[in-house]
């Protein structure tokens, strides 16, 4: 949570946090403006202080809304810095870090995070280490402050997420119950104009459904049937029509309008029939979903779950990750993931995984079994959000079944 | 173009270029991918040969829609360089470049692009240009090689902007109909149910609309009346109510769904009436886009292209960036800036520009006058296409008028 955020600071002996760069695709600046709708924008946190907002002058009004301390880039005269450097932005750049450090009192260990280009920040970096006095870069690698602070949701953040899964919910059932109204022909679904209804039509129904509710489909929705289910991030080609009794994987990870938060779960179902491998697949995955689920407990270390449901499935006769890394069939991913502002963040649910489920924790469970050759795909994938006081919820209010009756 | 890339690198001298990070925000990664949609890969190209993608199992089939020579990240062993590094994943990482490096057989500059976390590419580069032996990490900082290559369109991205601002125009036109349709009630709209028409609802309408036409509003369309309008980068609120006599900024500029390509256009206007003072800012920017367009010529920089209508706009009296760069009233941004697969991208309008208009160059001119203490603001934008042949093609097919008829 960002109230950790003093804390991680002074842990990793950091005096200052810099986050910086375009708010597009740029999480950590979301987080750190309260989503206020600015292009762009430096926060710069100093231990102990609260954060502030160096933004642009035509979007001070914007800036404002983020309820942090701001200050127009004019303070520091970039322009003039510009001018005086001969154009040259890197080094107006540096000049102006150092005015920014001098003006908030910042000196030692000063870290820089948000998205910017990589050599871009790898140059910018190295020359504020070299030439501003008195700091020194820091460039955390993985598992940051922020990747920290963030993998803990306040309260707040929990409501929006629930409201996102309610929608997302909302969205499956409906999409659920589009395609199984339709009319059959030779176990295939038909339209009425008597077109076969494709898994395009189905995704335009969900994208639909998503706009309907104020949510976002940013990255397409995975709805893949056949083969495709026995890839997990093949989404599916606009063009197949739909069969009875092939799984299909559908999985469906919406955002918050204005880049928010993501809510995240699959569901695996056969139309009007199982063929026998589906129903065993299914009832394998359903039970290493139920054995994780029961033995999830707070401050544990994630790698136990993922290990866990690798065991599972082993003793299932299954491939998994754990025995064969380079396996394209069985158990092939992670079992879950972190979500809020990323799709994916920490807590990340695997094997080389150093996290532990801490309070406010909010993660996916997601086993799953594929088998491409076959053509068949099985996931099941349910959104966890650990409490303060060390109670488990499940975000994900709907069933897994296999079957869809038509 | 991508074709530059070659001779960039050549006159750069950067031996090999690597293209890494999550996809989302990652227009790089997306126009060297062709927009596979992957979650995130690596794209290296050494000079001289076409460029390849490292992509993870479990996403195989849409790394080979990129159309690129695809290898699977197993290939490399990552999992195992994980093992023996236990766990240290920037030890991993380098461990993985110097095998990627060794297999493609590059060695010498190598320069990082793609988007990631500031500190994480910091850290990673200078451990790949310490440990990797032969290789010298390059950082470009501002203009880099892929910068370049975007700002100049081939046929078939002109071709998708196009179709993106046929979209835009319609929406525009559109939205436009439907808030003038409303019924007036004491100088405000009103809807049937006798409510007051809100910005709100405008932009809910434009939503629909780009949605419709299958596009994405990725940030919040700006339609700011009165004193908003006065200040260029407010969105406008949601609860303010749209008043006969104020001038209105209205600014769109989607993007094709699944992270393509971005439309900017701008129009200003007052519904039943314009007060004398729009009327005149109005001329003004309007005299001022002339200005500008009728001197637009291939090859030139495009420094000059602010600089006269900095000049332009200061022989009508008005403050300007040029002068005072500080101002709040006045010309108070830039010019213009190209679009594509970001909303703004080289070439770069503005007076410390080095950027000159080369053939295939699509960018948006936008003059306008902002007096946010009178509640005025005024901007005209549209977006221009430089031709092989010289030639200059306004993309924005749709008038410029102050006053519309209620």
């Amino acid at each position: 949570m960002k109230i950790d955020l003093d804390r991680l600071m002074a842990e990793r002996d950091i005096d200052a946090a810099v986050v910086m760069g375009s708010l597009a695709g740029n999480p950590t600046l979301y987080y750190m403006v309260n989503g206020a709708k600015i292009s762009s924008g430096t926060v710069v946190k100093k231990r102990g202080e609260p954060a502030v907002l160096i933004h642009n002058t035509i979007e001070r009004d914007e800036a404002a809304k983020s309820g942090l301390e701001t200050i127009d880039i004019n303070h520091y005269d970039f322009v003039g810095l510009l001018r005086a450097a001969e154009g040259n932005r890197l080094k107006a750049t540096v000049g102006l870090f150092e005015r920014v450090f001098q003006d908030r009192g910042i000196s030692g260990r000063v870290a820089f995070y948000g998205t910017g280009g990589r050599g871009e920040s790898y140059t910018l970096l190295r020359a504020i280490d070299a030439n501003v006095p008195g700091v020194r870069v820091v460039g955390e690698y993985s598992g940051d402050i922020f990747a920290a602070a963030r993998s803990t949701k306040a309260p707040t953040e929990v409501a929006r997420i629930r409201e996102v899964a309610r929608k997302t919910v909302e969205t499956v059932d409906a999409t659920i119950d589009f395609v199984r109204s339709h009319a059959i022909r030779d176990e295939v679904l038909v339209k009425r104009d008597g077109d076969r209804l494709t898994v395009g039509d189905a995704k335009r129904f969900v994208r639909r459904a998503l706009f309907e509710r104020d949510l976002v489909e940013e990255v397409e929705t995975i709805f893949a049937i056949g083969r495709d289910a026995g890839v997990p991030h093949s989404h599916g080609e606009d063009d197949d029509v739909i069969r009875l009794g092939r799984t299909i994987v559908f999985d469906v990870f919406p955002r918050e309008r204005g880049g928010g938060y993501f809510f995240d779960m699959t569901r695996t179902f056969c139309l009007g029939y199982a063929p026998a491998e589906a129903e065993a697949m299914f009832e394998d995955v359903r039970a290493c979903f139920d054995t994780v689920v029961s033995a999830l407990e707070a401050g544990a270390p994630v790698r136990r779950y993922h290990e866990m449901a690798c065991e599972f499935f082993e003793s299932r006769g299954h491939p998994t990750l754990c025995t064969d890394p380079g396996t394209e069939a069985g158990f092939v991913h992670t079992l879950g993931h972190g979500i809020g502002l990323s799709i994916h963040e920490a807590p990340f649910v695997h094997n080389m995984s150093n996290d532990v489920l801490e309070a406010g924790a909010v993660f996916t469970v997601e086993p799953g079994l594929y088998y491409p050759e076959q053509g068949l795909g099985v996931r099941l994938e349910d959104v966890f959000y650990l409490d303060e006081r060390g109670e488990f919820h499940n975000l994900t209010d709907y069933p897994q079944e296999l079957v869809v009756k038509t």
